[in-house]
């Protein structure tokens, strides 16, 4: 008889349960030889017996050990660990060593500068005092809420359905949602065939240059601009026409003069919190960018990443809701809504432009999660996603009040700023210092920050977005505390 | 005295929690005007009475309704519904009406010839009776375990730490697991710098096409070869140079003569189960693979989608696993071991490859979903992957001996295949009869499945993937006989 009982550990209190501690502890114990091949194994009664387990958790083990493969029962013989063991082990290669070690640069060349880094690089670590970007305070989310729903999906026999290849424009459950959802919040009289379920705006953006631009063709964006957008557009090859952002949002005017001297394919602009300056376009502007495109036929991206928030006015209506031509690729995102890392987005277009963006779209990623799609879909429709944008709107304006107050307060004449009408930053820029010394001064004290250099294009403007939604007031006064030391 | 009791019903059989109800039917009202602005309402506890639900709970609707804006609390005075009410609304555009009807079309022009469709169009929905390409049985998946670790990473403070933006490259955690994983079965010595974590096998591919190729570059495939990779490298401006596939893989002198006569950027191949020809590459192959690459400089795509499936040989070890020089791109995927729709693969690479390709990645969705590569990361570490891949090749091992011995059986002349080693479909050539007609047949009896069209390239091939893995032993009963009567 083998002390199996020696052989097998039980921890109560582990997550692990316990038929699966059992099954675990057998095969590491065969693969050791412990447990040699061929061995007759005691039966389930017995071997519960010698562990003090129930019956059933030890009949769940062997039951696991028969589905893997490691043990046999023999009809009036017994149980036994297999003579041929199920490790899928792989073929060596005849007088040929795998290697040691692995090799540290490719022997073919690559593009290093065209694919160069962009954006931020070092992410911290959880704990620290971040003024970000402008990014959503990730302790707020309904996390809850989306685990419920995702275990709903998976419960529901639904898991069969939505886990089998499907439509690269999403899973049609989302897409149906959003177009209500987006027709009652934004007035896009729009279906579910104008909708295509990106991974955040980012993709959306992506997707667009890659399917408008050839090298050589002509995109226009804001001075400043978004720098993802940016390096997107230049990587598909086109030539960034700077436009100057003034307080109304993009010089319309420069638009429309540039139209006349060149073939115009593209047009980015961000309606509500441009990135980075904060302001929106106003309504004349809108309309006069919506009467160019149709004259000069170009596409635009609305990129509209920032629509839920705003504490002191309302968003204006979209273009993409005022086209009629079909000029407008509106897009939008959930990241600033739930979480960032939840990579949910969407693309509003006729659906000529969605079938044909489907398509590159596959070649890119097949198509994306569908469970968490189908999820997400649930936490519109049972009012998680409108309850939590309401809850963290009235969060957000508090601190947004709170946040400028300390920056009139604590720093002074050293910066200029705007107070942002909502969105989850302030453009500040800093005067007669460098923000590159203050941010490094600011990084030995404890407070991490950006020092403004990714908001740079070929003018320097010594500015920085400063995050304040993921500040709970008591980390703002510590952030801006420290913040005016540096100066 | 307001009728509140009539306008709140509350349903205890609903799976949206009592507090909730409650709050969502006084917003309801409110909106609706039934419950007017400045109203005074009842205290907590007594219309915690006149609604007969717990007290807490009631103080919990309060609590939402306060959190969202809707009521405030007047100290000494009452719960009264707000006068501004929170509601976001958008501002019209003076003389300007939103769109009645959505555009069609687009105003600009589109390619989309470039990006025409390509793959399988249609979904079936559960419940049909499908022989496809050769995917998973999703009906098996270790779903209950995916989402007790999605719950876990939620919970553990965690889903503060993995839902800000983090790296391009995916999960610290996941990419460290997976670099022991690959160590330990595939002899890759590396460390989580040689992994970005893709959207299933198709990123990886899509992401080393367009980091390496430009317009005009030469690329190697087989003949026939994996469709979606072609039109990827077609996509990036690539000349497919085809090589014949035999029974022994790709034919590597064809290759080394095509690279006499051109510089050849990059050569892909599938070593194990070639789709759609299910052939393995032999070791003697994958040495002078390797040799051509290192003489030629050019890289080579692993795509060795269908490692962890096999059923009576074992894997030959990959070239990345033999490659001194850095030659090899090395790409694998989750979606045929946990579900198509859990879009998550990966790619092994020399650093500088790594971090190249993650710049590029960048622009296309910034990073992945880290919450979801976090609990992959769980699958692994406690077992369930590796428990999961025994369970179903076991399966699926059963499931092609049956397969094939039906084909044989009832299919006879009509058809000519071999029986795969590992994988989950059989190559299968209709002789005789056009496969169209029979697909089409197939398909008035209540059987799907593919006319092979998106096999074929230059060459017509007549044939199809038949997978066998997503039918248990009836399905696949049910689906030849129909089959068999559609010669």
């Amino acid at each position: 008889m083998i002390a199996i009982k020696e052989l097998i550990t039980i921890d109560k209190t582990s997550d692990t349960a316990i038929y699966l501690q059992v099954s675990n502890a057998i095969i590491h114990n065969i693969r050791r030889g412990s447990l040699r091949r061929g061995l007759k194994l005691p039966g389930s009664r017995e071997l519960a017996g010698i562990l003090q387990v129930h019956r059933k958790t030890m009949l769940a083990a062997y039951g696991e050990l028969l589905a893997q493969g490691w043990i046999e029962m023999i009809p009036r013989k017994g149980t036994f660990v297999v003579k041929d063991l199920p490790e899928i082990k792989p073929t060596r290669i005849k007088n040929v060593e795998p290697l040691a070690k692995y090799p540290v640069k490719t022997i073919f060349s690559i593009d290093e500068k065209r694919f160069a880094p962009f954006g931020p690089s070092n992410f911290p670590p959880p704990g620290k005092l971040v003024i970000n970007d402008g990014f959503p305070d990730v302790r707020l989310a309904p996390s809850e809420f989306y685990i419920r729903e995702l275990r709903s999906v998976a419960k529901q026999g639904a898991f069969k359905k939505y886990n089998m290849y499907g439509s690269a424009k999403g899973a049609l459950y989302l897409r149906e949602t959003l177009s209500s959802f987006l027709s009652d919040t934004r007035g896009l009289p729009i279906s579910a065939e104008n909708i295509l379920i990106t991974k955040g705006a980012q993709m959306g953006i992506y997707l667009a240059a890659h399917l408008l631009i050839k090298p050589g063709d002509n995109v226009i964006v804001g001075e400043p601009s978004y720098f993802a957008a940016n390096i997107t557009f230049q990587q598909a090859g086109a030539i960034l026409n700077r436009v100057p952002v003034d307080e109304y949002g993009i010089d319309v005017d420069k638009i429309e003069a540039i139209c006349k001297k060149k073939k115009i394919r593209l047009l980015y602009v961000i309606p509500h919190h441009h990135h980075p300056t904060t302001v929106t376009l106003i309504p004349e502007r809108r309309i006069r960018l919506l009467e160019l495109a149709a004259n000069y036929k170009f596409a635009i991206i609305e990129d509209d990443y920032d629509y839920d928030f705003h504490y002191t006015s309302n968003p204006v209506l979209p273009m993409a809701s005022l086209d009629n031509h079909g000029n407008v690729i509106y897009i939008g995102t959930l990241s600033k809504t739930l979480v960032p890392a939840t990579r949910v987005g969407f693309m509003v277009a006729p659906e000529n432009f969605i079938n044909t963006v489907s398509h590159l779209r596959r070649t890119i990623d097949w198509q994306g999660d569908s469970m968490m799609e189908v999820a997400i879909a649930g936490l519109y429709r049972n009012g998680t996603i409108e309850r939590h944008i309401k809850k963290v709107v009235k969060l957000y304006h508090e601190r947004r009040d709170h946040f400028c107050a300390l920056l009139k307060e604590k720093m002074g004449s050293h910066i200029s700023f705007k107070i942002p009408d909502g969105g989850m930053s302030v453009w500040t820029k800093f005067n007669k210092v460098d923000l590159k010394l203050v941010a490094e001064r600011a990084a030995k004290k404890g407070l991490l920050m950006s020092d403004g250099r990714i908001y740079n294009t070929n003018a320097e403007y010594n500015a920085s977005r400063l995050g304040f939604a993921s500040l709970n007031l008591k980390e703002q006064d510590k952030a801006i505390e420290i913040l005016s030391t540096c100066m």
